[in-house]
């Protein structure tokens, strides 16, 4: 026999309740049934002693009575105690009854004594047991979370306030991701994306920045270190975002050999002077010194908060190097970061932290800008892999800047950011290392996806490409037009065209929709959000390209959007989204998106519904939004 | 500040331990605390006795200290008692964990009492808030399943036992909705699907069994009632399904004008005379009556559980009928089953319940099978259409059969069943019925499904024209070779090759694969169950059709499962299954399969593996059987 549950109105009127009863906790109450009746119990004690004194003066035949009614009250009482712990199934009824009243009446709603609910077996489709509480007066049966999280892939924390008023709650998170509302139509040369928000150095699968390149170096698929042209464009697209979003930074300059200059510390057999520079037009400073810490020309510094260095530096010979010396204020461990002319990544040797400069350094003028927060970071990562320290950016302080060995240098500065020059360094990252031949931005690691053919190196990503675009469209707009990024821009289209099975990324769904790959598999595994990455790219150079190019670009972003339309409802389940479609393509289960990638989902189509006046954007965005709120599709 | 709850095993462990509390609840088990500690309770108010002798022998002190102490008493009772509903929360804690072990080791282990919980507001996704329950000791948050089972679309419910000793258990299931594994491979000759179970009769949309074609008539789309070529067929194969695996039907012959013949109660204007019939070599019964009911000729019955009626029947007036009267022995009250010869579907006036036989009936042989039960049933629905009785066949007697006016009958039989009879009846219903044209059986009625065109009273269903094949190749197959039957199946084939808009039933998904539709909707819907219905009327014909009809049903079936390939992983949703495509066809929210057409999903999909070997349809069967159970696809 079952008796089925009937469904509770769970929804705007428990929620009444709960809030009404959270209200009444912060109103001065009487005290409560508990506080009222348990005060008693001391007093009660002290009245045994006028008892003995009337003991004394009683005769033999009383004080036996009187012991026998002292045996009788110890018994009654513990019989009574034991009751408290064996009361029968109808005084249990009252007590739940007189509680659940009080609940709802008194001051503490969320750390109220419930009525004590009834264990119940919960038989889960016949398959396994757990262990439930039953309300059977409320016909109530109550699952744990614990399962449930498990079960249904859900999450949810206790909030505890500091102050005993204000009760615990439970919030119960569907999905733990964010919706990035987008503030205004998509502008090429604004933000990316809600990009400001990202920080890629930080990233664990950063090793860390190239001293050569100044752009990030990926760990993510070979441990070894490469560099991921995804990557490196969203650094770049995340620091052109910042910059138009965080504060003007603040820039210390420290020695420009002309208005600033400071007080360099020269040792005896080392040589500093300013000298003219008749190309730059502007003062610089030579330096010269022997082989040896000691040796080094340097000035105190002492500066904290302003952690990004930038410097104009010639190095003429391989054993010269910049120094600069950072204090940890929290654990008074101090560090050396050494930029030296070699095609060393990074190396760590006790607190001695080297990037190189790269080989073809040398009698070059570069101009280097490093964020020595990340740099003294991912050095401790590298020196102690196992728990490497994590130190906060307010922690550190600059101490000292030096340079060993010959070279020149200029303009010396600390900021507190220099978002520009990250994005300009990876924008001519972009220039100096695209395939002339096939316009591609190689990825030169392996990557296999379950199921599909590996990629072997040298692969080709429609999201690196339209990253890529993204930033050169938006460097060839802030430079002012300089056609090199361009240039680049315009041969990154070219894989578009081309077949994933002949080194391109596109494919064609069921041979009819164009589609950029972000993994360029056989079959095709159309990745969703890499697609549409690949379309913003093409859009950002629509909109700031001259004639030809801007057309090209035109004629693959809409192709790609008319795809997408056609396209887009295949990821939706009802209830959440496909990451890709490999079920299709290999006849598998669905690989479900992730709530991160699911929330990408949703801010990329809010994005293009700035760009696109179909509704079909706007509302298939509504919709997925609602699925992370638990939202369903309906069932026939 | 928030802390995570920490993901608890609760699968393979927690089961054991209820199963093991639940083994020992049938073990003979030592008396639990609470019965050990409340048996002492009435001996304690026998020892006041010789309380009051004692006193009785005190001096006034005595007396008035024993007063004094018996108020001392009754004051510690009373506290001690009131102590049980005020327990400070240490004593509330030691409760809890004696209770927990308690549970373990003792017996009745699903009523066990379980520490006291405290009340928490659970806050749903930052929308709105429901009551949960806190066990702050163990880190476990309790919801409810009236929230649960709306917001997760689960369902559930307590089993109780009559017994005190077997505790109430909560079965939590995923879906309610049954999978049916193929017995063997499936076989045109054998039962369809699992129609064995198929009730076809009795549904609410089912207004009555025509007594003109013997055949349901449907109310679904339409209240006055039509003929649904697709339940048409469902009936049929149902019948050719049950006649395999019920018992053979015990068969009553009452009257055949030869070895059975019974005593008709034949009044004076009446006449009713055995004649030997030249043409069927075999003597029938020839009656004249005048009108009124009191002239019928009539045998007394009395006969249960034999409610299906068969009678070989010529009427040679349209004011000539059959009469059967049938008595509820629940109720006491009686019913008259006229079968008359009119145009009429069904009528009732009080207790008088008239099918028609068609106006076309008169001076025709006719082999009539009633089910009397479900002729009484949907008589009593339409005479009392706000709360009919719902009559049990175990109820139902037959009184007496009666025939009126002028005709002929033979073989008239009351059996158990004539599952061959419906069968055939609705064999025939498809031979008379198809568009000799088109080789459709049409729906006479609208049909709109939602955000599609509607489609106008004439529609072909691609399911309809596949049942009704199924029904086809087993009537020409079961016939021994019957070609009335195999060529309105082989006509039927025809809609399969014309598109929808064209009337017939064929669609193309992306322009590449072929389809058959439920719906010929615009643009098309795909709807998954009714193509794979309309594949096995294909296979049905195929595998019993000789030559070339079998070839080109093989070449619409070879087509059909190509596509099937193809698009099955559509419908995946990762947690269950789209009923159609319209989300692709019309860029709306999915129209997910409701639990039962999911399971019509598995079932379909788990036949088919049993006559194509293509891993493909076993393992998505399994996996879709796999979500009823509440597994789901991974995701990234």
């Amino acid at each position: 026999m079952s008796e089925y549950l009937s469904v509770h109105a769970s929804g705007n009127a428990s929620s009444t309740d709960a809030h009404d009863a959270h209200a009444l906790a912060n109103q001065p109450q009487p005290p409560s049934q508990q506080q009222r009746e348990a005060t008693p119990r001391k007093p009660q004690y002290n009245k045994r002693e006028p008892l003995v004194f009337f003991i004394m003066r009683l005769n033999l035949k009383a004080v036996l009575l009187l012991l026998s009614v002292a045996v009788m009250i110890i018994t009654l009482g513990i019989y009574m105690r034991c009751a408290a712990f064996s009361f029968s199934p109808d005084l249990v009824r009252q007590l739940g009854k007189r509680q659940t009243i009080d609940t709802l009446s008194s001051s503490a709603a969320g750390q109220e004594l419930s009525a004590p609910l009834q264990d119940i077996e919960c038989a889960i489709n016949q398959e396994y047991s757990i262990h439930c509480k039953r309300d059977e007066n409320a016909n109530e049966v109550y699952v744990p979370f614990s399962f449930l999280r498990q079960y249904f892939d859900v999450s949810g924390a206790v909030t505890t306030s500091g102050s005993g008023s204000d009760p615990a709650k439970f919030n119960w998170m569907h999905s733990n991701a964010k919706v990035n509302l987008p503030k205004g139509k998509y502008e090429t040369r604004g933000v990316f994306m809600y990009f400001e928000n990202y920080n890629v150095e930080v990233r664990d699968r950063v090793k860390c920045i190239s001293a050569a390149e100044g752009v990030p170096v990926s760990t993510q698929w070979e441990k070894r270190g490469y560099f991921y042209p995804t990557q490196i464009a969203q650094f770049a697209l995340a620091h052109y975002s910042k910059n138009l979003t965080e504060p003007t930074p603040r820039v210390h300059v420290l020695e420009d050999a002309d208005g600033n200059q400071m007080d360099w510390t020269t040792p005896k057999t080392s040589n500093m002077t300013r000298i003219w520079h008749h190309k730059f037009n502007t003062s610089i400073v030579q330096f010269e010194t022997t082989i040896g810490y000691e040796s080094a020309i340097s000035i105190q510094v002492n500066q904290t908060q302003d952690l990004v260095l930038s410097v104009d530096l010639l190095l003429v010979t391989n054993s010269s190097s910049l120094m600069v010396t950072v204090l940890n204020r929290d654990t008074k461990h101090s560090y050396n970061l050494h930029y030296i002319a070699a095609e060393l990544l990074l190396s760590v040797q006790e607190s001695n932290i080297y990037y190189g400069l790269g080989s073809g350094s040398l009698n070059k003028w570069r101009h280097i800008t490093r964020d020595l927060h990340i740099d003294v970071q991912k050095g401790i990562v590298l020196g102690d892999k196992r728990s490497p320290l994590k130190v906060r950016r307010s922690d550190l302080e600059v101490l000292s800047v030096a340079f060993l060995g010959i070279g020149f240098f200029d303009n010396i500065t600390l900021s507190t950011s220099d978002h520009l020059a990250h994005f300009y360094d990876a924008a001519e990252w972009f220039v100096h290392n695209q395939d002339a031949k096939t316009g591609g931005w190689v990825n030169p690691v392996r990557r296999s996806l379950n199921g599909f053919a590996e990629l072997r190196p040298g692969w080709i990503s429609a999201m690196g490409q339209g990253h890529a675009i993204s930033v050169l469209a938006r460097a060839y707009w802030h430079s002012g037009g300089d056609v090199r990024y361009l240039k680049a821009a315009s041969l990154g289209l070219q894989p578009y065209r081309v077949y994933s099975r002949d080194g391109g990324v596109l494919a064609q769904f069921m041979e009819k929709y164009y589609w950029y790959e972000e993994y360029p598999t056989t079959p095709a595994s159309y990745v969703l959000n890499g697609f549409i990455y690949s379309l913003l790219g093409l859009y950002d150079l629509n909109s700031t390209a001259p004639g030809k190019i801007a057309r090209e670009a035109g004629k693959l972003f809409n192709q790609g959007m008319h795809s997408l339309k056609k396209m887009l409802l295949l990821y939706d389940t009802g209830s959440g989204t496909s990451y890709d479609l490999r079920h299709l393509s290999l006849g598998v289960a669905p690989n479900l998106a992730r709530w991160d990638y699911h929330a990408t989902h949703v801010n990329q189509l809010l994005l293009l519904a700035t760009i696109d006046s179909d509704p079909l954007i706007a509302q298939t965005a509504e919709r997925w939004k609602g699925y992370m709120f638990g939202k369903r599709a309906k069932h026939n």
